[in-house]
């Protein structure tokens, strides 16, 4: 590829790959007998389909814009650089849920990766209602996997300082989170949208919400210091690719050495917004129960997965610098062990309802919002569905420490979307 | 200065330091007049006082190894980086409370500074029962202008994860801290020492005692994942030079960006084992009864005043990216943000406490010792102290939580060194 950076076209990008080997092999026969469509539909980067005789491989390259604002907002092409390390090293301890990379050109801020041409984006599925039997397992295993093995929980101080360096230097995709997830949403921001006017007094009433700020400020300080381990930092359904018997997670640009609860949360907090929607979506009142249901026992899954099998790695692990295994020399030492863990793990818990919480609201007050909820046509019902999510996410929030375990959760979301709510009823709840 | 690494002495010193105007001038005359002593009696380091007719610089030459234990234990000369980097950023925030750096040649690993001549190491001034006027005023400004202004309270994200980066290659200092804090003291490791046999049973007791082993690993997760702050990393009593009207914080080269209460436990921590020593150190039973309140003073005075200056900046701060000031826009606001914030300090109580607790422990149970305690020529007399200071430490470790205020940790303190504990009480308490 040449060394001075430039996007690519569909005319174009034949002949670049036809220069890597590994990815000609892939494609099989000539560069001219490729196809190729750009198939780009995040906020970021341009995304080419290139398909010849023998497969096909996806090409992502970044832009050094953001695409869903446009020039205006220039973002460093090095983005790249920090998602291919991270699905290198997520990769390594999640091998079968991430897309394999073929060939990375820094320069070029290019990843050539695998094409999940059977896979669909989750949050498609989940607006078709499509139940993915392996979903709650898979993203289990990836969470546990990722979070317990890039922390100091599984690894040394020395590896663990190298990853946060080299990940610290992700400041500007960092700060798109820090902005529209933390702060945005609850001030007047240019870039914010909200479905207008049905949420305008909801709007005005989060601006206003001082315990609600205080406490997104308070898991922004969080997200900014707790340096736990390398998370992929927009975990979000638009970020998951699935069928009924496969998951990928793909996308980790956003990666950088964070909360293990920003992950778990993304996850659970976008369920809860497909949930929030269903009622927008179904074709009759309560058509869509049973997936509705579906999607809560995924919830379910999800957290409960992710915490046995996280504590269950913890318990096997002996490479810690955290929790010295050799320090644990009697049954005793062992169950004292075990409730540091289970503290941890109940720290976790409330930490990943709370970055749930925000990144519900964020969803419906702020900048990018969610096809789930867009796909609703009328606005009126859809704004029925978005007061029921920010109900349900300023729960998250505000009440984090109050839900005994996940099932409280789900009892609390159907319990507001259930409810016949009143459109000023957010902020009277509590 | 030469360029290949070469250890200094005092021979060499003068026509070394020939060569640095700067340092020419504030000794004054020829390097042949110079008086050079070395007077390193720290673990690490080559330390020395040069003084000409105008005055005098003290030069401070990092080892390629641990000194305290030998060229078995090598360590990176890189640490004078760090020690630099530190103390040029402390001296921003709180100039009056650092020594001046006149020079830095990092090749050389070597410092060049301000000569404290009326100063001397705290220690030393509580082990003669001198009382400080200023100190405790002093370091509550040094903990608070430096921990608060080096986090996201006050400065951006960016300026943030580039001190992250800067100080996670300080990898072999903090590696120091993490043994020897944190987990060596609770095992059978060769370099651990202690007040033998005196405290044999204790020591013992300490290896088996699951709850405390879990509690400082515990802290030990805190300390590699919480970057909230350029910590100090050693803020002990011996890392203090002053006199009845002027303070200084020297040697920061553990520096890295870590939990703010890691700082504050160490004074909180030092000064206690000072407290628990002064029954060794007194010449007659109770002679030293008022000196003793005046350590307690000092502890409550730190931790109240460190409280209340670090409140008084946080709610002054425009500039932080946590807590975003532009968010608070009605008294409301400022309430629910204050509740935070008062949140916040009182976490940052209980992690001091629990530090202070683990420093106390592993003065007494691991290598580096104190010489408070050590100073008490008699082991068995010593062994009381050492007693006493464990119950105090593994109340604090273990129940950090539970402690109302600071006076209520004096309380507890006093009624530990009052009693007339039994050799066998430590583990028997709780």
């Amino acid at each position: 590829m040449a060394s001075a950076y430039a996007t690519v076209d569909v005319t174009g990008l034949p002949a670049i790959l036809g220069g890597l080997p590994e990815v000609g092999a892939k494609l099989g026969g000539k560069p001219a007998s490729w196809r190729v469509r750009e198939v780009g539909d995040g906020n970021l980067n341009l995304v080419f389909i290139v398909e010849g005789p023998a497969g096909g491989v996806v090409v992502k390259q970044a832009l050094p814009y953001v695409r869903l604002v446009g020039e205006s907002w220039p973002l460093p092409l090095e983005r790249s650089w920090f998602e291919y390390n991270a699905l290198v090293e997520q990769a390594r301890h999640a091998p079968r849920l991430t897309p394999e990379v073929f060939h990375f050109d820094r320069e070029q801020a290019i990843i050539v990766m695998e094409y999940l041409s059977s896979h669909v984006i989750m949050r498609k599925g989940l607006i078709a209602a499509v139940e993915y039997p392996q979903f709650a397992a898979d993203i289990c295993e990836f969470l546990s996997q990722t979070l317990f093995n890039t922390s100091v929980l599984a690894g040394s101080a020395a590896e663990h300082k190298r990853r946060v360096a080299l990940f610290a230097r992700n400041v500007e995709l960092c700060r798109i989170t820090e902005d529209l997830v933390f702060t945005d949403p609850y001030r007047e921001a240019p870039l914010n949208r909200w479905n207008r006017p049905h949420l305008d007094a909801s709007k005005r009433a989060f601006e206003r919400d001082g315990a609600l700020k205080a406490a997104a400020q308070a898991r922004k300080y969080q997200f900014l210091t707790a340096a736990q381990a390398l998370i992929h930092g927009d975990l979000h359904t638009g970020s998951i690719m699935l069928n009924r018997h496969d998951t990928r997670v793909i996308d980790p640009e956003f990666a950088f050495v964070g909360p293990i609860g920003f992950d778990v949360g993304a996850v659970i907090g976008n369920l809860l917004l497909a949930y929030c929607a269903q009622e927008g979506l179904e074709t009759a009142p309560g058509a869509r129960e049973a997936y509705r249901e579906w999607i809560l026992a995924a919830v379910a899954a999800v957290w409960n997965g992710f915490r046995d099998r996280f504590l269950t790695l913890w318990r096997r692990a002996r490479g810690g610098e955290a929790f010295v295994a050799d320090l644990v020399v009697s049954p005793q030492d062992e169950a004292a062990a075990d409730v540091e863990r289970i503290r941890f793990m109940g720290r976790l818990f409330e930490d990943s309802l709370g970055f749930a919480g925000l990144k519900m609201l964020r969803r419906i007050l702020g900048l990018a919002h969610v096809e789930d909820l867009e796909h609703i046509a009328d606005p009126a019902v859809r704004a029925v569905c978005e007061r029921k999510a920010l109900v349900i996410g300023r729960e998250l929030v505000l009440g984090a420490a109050g839900f005994a375990d996940i099932a409280d959760v789900n009892a609390a979301a159907r319990a507001v979307v259930r409810s016949a709510m009143p459109a000023h009823a957010i902020h009277g709840r509590r």
